[in-house]
């Protein structure tokens, strides 16, 4: 399914996420505008031709006129937004996110907008170490993969428009996930590797370590520069979640420790196989490539 | 200072990283000859002309014809060959060796060939997710670190030369560090990371999350394809520093789990900032690029 070209499409938050999905969006023909409460990114955005119309109050004609609004902003501004400005919403709009955990939003909006408009999640798992509109790049969409996370109450033609959107972005893959098996996959691939880089970056003094690290240590922690107002918000989010990744990745760490202080090198080399098996996988084209 | 294109070089052990020793070396105009115990090998070598000679037994003419020998074998086989075939090497010659740990190797080594040979030993950070002189490949030293090891004993002469090697080999940074240092910092930057990597594949089943992983899961886990053999040996001869460092790391996410579980969200933004401000560094071109 192809997005209709004639769709008026609002992008409430214009930062890094946003900010790419207006430039990916406008690149193929759509007309997109935008709010955002700080001016110079309204600005920017319009200097550079990838929206046709901005502002940094909440333009109720704006909103009102909108068949599609994707909202990029934090989690804790979401729901509010919301609330304030439901009325203005048309009436059969369908809306849509990008926030990285689901559970604690999607139900509250589906709830608030009732029978006015649709809500269908999505999570675009793409990023950058940067944040703000003057980093967004719509590259960063290309390999990645755009995960749709309906509810029981979403209807098929809203939920195919909302991964139509995903297309049209360029995502490498598009698939789908309710929001609570969301959260927990997103707990272990996502957000317990930017709790581990960030440890691993803390854990001890590195750097006089700049000129003797290699590749490993790099790869391991290009995700420890981390804008800590969203990550912060995210893990708190999605905290149960997360606390048992941590605490099964922890004990496994705990097991290593005791084989290498036993010496059990068969052990050892046990879990590197089984390590070594299951990455692997990882390698090889994931479906839909 | 160049390596004197007459030298006659050994390599001995013809895996991943002596192969691409020999690669690189006879791509520059040297004449390198190899010692391994597996004839597909040495015949894999010469076949593909990276190596001018070469024999699946110890030779011991070719050892004693050698002013340069370039041990690339498993740390265990290391010590007990010199003790064999000491006798053999010729006087004044110069050896070195690319294991990934050094106290336990260095000072028995300098011991056993007491003043017929010098060694200096040396470790190139560089490596591939697979082994064997199949995969070796001189394009792997291409923006990595060389870290010449030299001790209290090693004339200004012999390590000038190693550091030389590094230099033809290609490595981006040339480095020096004594032993026990030089543990230190691979029982943090190498063996840490493997251990990170390894726990990360092997503490959940993750089959079922391939097609949901992005960028941050693969860069941790890449080098979670490791070979068992090799690093359960290197982790077992730097036993007493891993283990302390991975008892740093283990802390430190403790740490964090209790700041998430008391969402002490402004400890938690510490920590994240702390993460960014240090990862920075490692992003800037280190001295000598």
């Amino acid at each position: 399914m192809e997005l209709d070209k004639n769709l008026n499409i609002l992008i409430v938050g214009l930062g890094l996420m946003g900010g790419s999905y207006a430039r990916a969006l406008t690149s193929k023909g759509y007309k997109v505008k935008a709010i955002d409460t700080n001016q110079k990114s309204i600005d920017f955005a319009l200097q550079n031709k990838f929206i046709i119309d901005g502002s940094s109050e909440v333009n109720t004609d704006m909103v009102s006129e909108s068949d599609l609004i994707i909202f990029a902003v934090y989690p804790h501004a979401f729901i509010p937004w919301i609330e304030q400005y439901k009325d203005y919403i048309k009436k059969g709009a369908i809306i849509t996110d990008v926030t990285g955990v689901k559970s604690c939003v999607v139900y509250d909006v589906q709830r608030i907008l009732g029978d006015r408009a649709e809500f269908v999640a999505a999570h675009p798992m793409a990023g950058k170490e940067t944040s703000g509109v003057e980093s967004s790049d719509e590259s960063i969409f290309e390999n990645a993969n755009y995960i749709v996370v309906p509810t029981d109450v979403n209807t098929f033609e809203a939920i195919e428009t909302i991964k139509a959107i995903g297309q049209t972005l360029g995502f490498a893959r598009i698939s789908s996930l309710p929001p609570k098996a969301h959260d927990e996959m997103i707990g272990f691939v996502s957000q317990l590797t930017h709790c581990i880089a960030v440890c691993l970056m803390t854990c001890s003094k590195s750097e006089h370590l700049v000129d003797y690290t290699g590749d490993s240590f790099r790869d391991l922690t290009r995700i420890a520069r981390i804008n800590e107002n969203m990550w912060s918000e995210l893990f708190l989010l999605n905290k149960e979640a997360l606390l048992k990744q941590m605490k099964t990745f922890m004990n496994e760490m705990e097991n290593f420790y005791t084989l290498l202080e036993n010496e059990d090198v068969e052990a050892m080399k046990d879990k590197m196989r089984l390590s070594t098996e299951r990455r692997e996988l990882f390698n090889k084209p994931a479906k839909g490539e």
